[in-house]
């Protein structure tokens, strides 16, 4: 039986990297009070143990088409949730579910406009893997996804180029795919123009499973191999140290006292 | 009674924006697990319901002084928090604490080198504040510290400039303080002479408190007096848009169907 005339919600949560442990409470609270969860297969596999909610889940790269599903559930009074890993606002399901409804038209507006819609964070993967490290993201960064599925290779180029000078730390998302092996190369061939040789590059993956690595290299010594598509590359500013078995970014930046 | 056969611990935890319902599980667990916490005055005060934990709260600009209290007593065999509102990796306590275990002598180091450093991730700012609004984070972007408390504000104006050059969407964190309110002024200038005068700039002030307020305005319409120190300023790209109340950056850019 569905409940027509109840207003119906879309809940965009993230679920972390991947650690129950990491959940917050509000993204806990919104899976035990929906009826419906969409997400990309693995994702919605995630909460195949709860026996309360209809799992829908579909493959990558159709992510407007499960927005506009989960849309339309929602509007049938259903508690839907949209699951991402890490943040949705972060490279996953937020800017998707708002694109489609930028692009619907009336026929579909009229249906989704008593949608209860919210998003909710989670923690992201370049902060689960920079609390893992150390503290790399300490002073200024930028996060960039190096796929061009959705942006030019050249465009990409260019912002790790600026973000070099602009010497931010970066964060890479999707540094590569079994369809794309070439967007971490290029990123490379970029950071040896604009980096010196020592620059520390951090590679985490399956931050937080119980496969977690986490390795520590030289710009000089990085192989493209060591990163694939489950592994977050962090890329320290001229200023990142190691102490110990820890990465961090000095807080201060080109001020006495600071190195 | 202190133990001090025991390990101590030092966990540098994130308490996300403000809400409880915010928080992550491993962080509650670290919170329960403690003897003591160490913070900002208003970070500690949060916990001040919980019965067993010593509270040492302290001032702003004493995160060196407290990072080494805190290490002095987690040496000793305690269970020590120190507490970051959002991530402590993100202009938090982290980095302070790796500062003063890389500066650290002889003798401290031996004192330190048993206590197990951790740091828990928390929901930061600029995250939480992006859900609230939308996605204004969904493509590439960058967060900037606009304090020039710890570096030249000739640093930030020309990471500003490159991070408009690059298209970036940009988070402002500490856009302005009584002691320095000239953080946000200086960075409007580069705005204004980089982007177009429609761009979007989303102001988030206390978010997940019960006094938040969003809003979004046009470049052309920002006066300096709409941010303090309790506002997160985001800044979209040239593709950012409006649905709705909702603020969102398109995962696409440049490329054919993109806007």
């Amino acid at each position: 039986m569905t409940h027509t005339t109840q207003r119906g919600s879309l809940r965009v949560v993230g679920l972390g990297p991947g650690a129950d442990a990491l959940l917050t409470d509000s993204v806990r609270s919104a899976i035990a009070g929906a009826t419906d969860a969409f997400g990309y297969f693995p994702y919605v596999e995630r909460l195949s143990g709860l026996g309360h909610l209809t799992l829908h889940g579909s493959d990558n790269r159709e992510e407007l088409g499960r927005a506009r599903s989960a849309l339309n559930l929602a509007a049938q009074g259903r508690k839907v949730l949209m699951l991402s890993s890490g943040d949705p606002g972060v490279f996953a399901m937020a800017s998707a579910v708002f694109e489609v409804l930028d692009e619907a038209g009336p026929e579909e507006l009229a249906r989704w406009v008593a949608v209860d819609i919210d998003v909710q964070p989670g923690i992201t993967a370049m902060l689960a893997a920079a609390a893992r490290l150390g503290a790399p993201l300490g002073h200024d960064f930028c996060a960039i996804n190096l796929s061009d599925n959705l942006k030019p290779a050249a465009v990409i180029e260019r912002r790790i180029q600026l973000a070099a000078q602009a010497d931010f730390a970066m964060a890479f998302y999707n540094p590569c795919s079994k369809s794309r092996p070439e967007g971490f190369e290029r990123a490379l061939r970029v950071l040896r123009q604009e980096c010196e040789p020592q620059r520390l590059i951090c590679f985490a993956r399956n931050v937080s499973h119980a496969d977690e690595t986490l390795r520590v290299v030289q710009l000089q010594d990085v192989q493209a191999e060591m990163a694939d598509m489950r592994t977050v590359v962090i890329v320290g500013n001229s200023q990142t140290r190691q102490v110990g078995r820890y990465v961090y970014t000095p807080r201060s930046y080109g001020v006495a006292g600071s190195r």
